[in-house]
């Protein structure tokens, strides 16, 4: 697949890495630090490169949506239209702080996204787990059972091609169902934060999901 | 340990049982049906009786409310006063419906409870894993590693008690920090509601959080 970084920070520099070694071409867009750009693409080998906003979203067959918050405008702005294409989105709708949701509960991150982008098929994935989680979960891989990763959408198509992804990176995917889900998996991602970030244990975590 | 259990719908028979079986004494209350709480404290053995809610609060070590949110003004009224106890909640305040959280996401309903009854120790606990996997996860407790139960609130006391009480039913606790993370264990309840009730595996969920 043809996948295009929107937003190259930490969590979306990981996943773009992950994506071109299983042998995805990546777009990585949106530094603070154009230079950082190349050297992911750099990182991340041949099947990878930096480019502009416009650049990572007009071929891709898949855009990943992973800046800050605060800057979803502005991306979105730079990348242009994004009808028909599955957005990703691993946002969570935080202050500038990182502190606190700024969408009440009565919708997400992930729901306000698709109504600026109606014309996208958007999915809620890769925001459940810590990014320095990322490149152990990837090393682990061939070791069962994987951790879980939980990913929500209302189109089939999209969430069939999400599914792929976190199977490439060495997650077990979990269908949490429709976008409204989203609602909860980001608060959810803000409940790992506080294990990750907040405890001993460090910020290396998975979870699993298990039935009896 | 002296148990009073307010609301002895879903989980709070099924936990009152469980802590029963372990050696607790518990006293259920608050049903909508009288002979339910007569049929329970049966079941769950010479340690357990009905009773009112006043019954159940008066001498209790712990109190754990497990009502509805919308029976929440009426169960602490009829409990009398709470002061200096350590009141377990695994509310999840939702709508009549059961559809839609009603405390924003500035808060939570752990952190309006602890505001309304403030000489109370509040621990938020045991409501992320569905009803129906408490006797299934009790039955396999020699098996490990045990699922996790995440936990939160302010005073340390009260979390070292919740803690024994997670153990004793047969979960490994984790520590989610102070009360202000129910803000986030209470969505994730939800998402937790959403895969085991939304999705074909069963309501038979449980989860676990590993650090790499």
């Amino acid at each position: 697949m043809r996948i295009g970084i929107l937003g190259s920070g930490l969590i979306g520099a990981k996943l773009g890495v992950l994506f071109a070694r299983v042998g995805h071409d990546v777009t990585f867009s949106y530094s603070r630090n154009a230079r950082k750009l190349e050297s992911l693409a750099r990182d991340a080998g041949p099947r990878a490169r930096g480019g502009t906003p416009h650049d990572a979203a007009r071929n891709a067959d898949v855009v990943l949506l992973a800046v800050h918050w605060s800057q979803l405008n502005d991306v979105l702005e730079q990348a242009g239209s994004l009808a028909g294409k599955n957005v990703i989105t691993c946002m969570v709708p935080l202050n500038e702080a990182n502190t606190q949701l700024v969408v009440p509960n009565t919708s997400s991150g992930a729901e306000r996204l698709a109504e600026i982008i109606p014309e996208a098929k958007v999915v809620c994935a890769f925001n459940t787990v810590p990014s320095e989680a990322l490149f152990g979960v990837f090393e682990r891989r061939s070791i069962t059972p994987r951790p879980s990763l939980v990913y929500c959408g209302d189109d089939a198509q999209s969430k069939d091609i999400t599914v792929e992804l976190i199977r490439d990176v060495g997650f077990d995917p979990v269908d949490a169902g429709p976008l409204r889900t989203a609602r909860y998996m980001e608060p959810f991602a803000m409940l790992g934060a506080q294990l990750a970030y907040g405890g001993a244990a460090g910020p290396e975590l998975t979870y699993r999901f298990e039935w009896l």
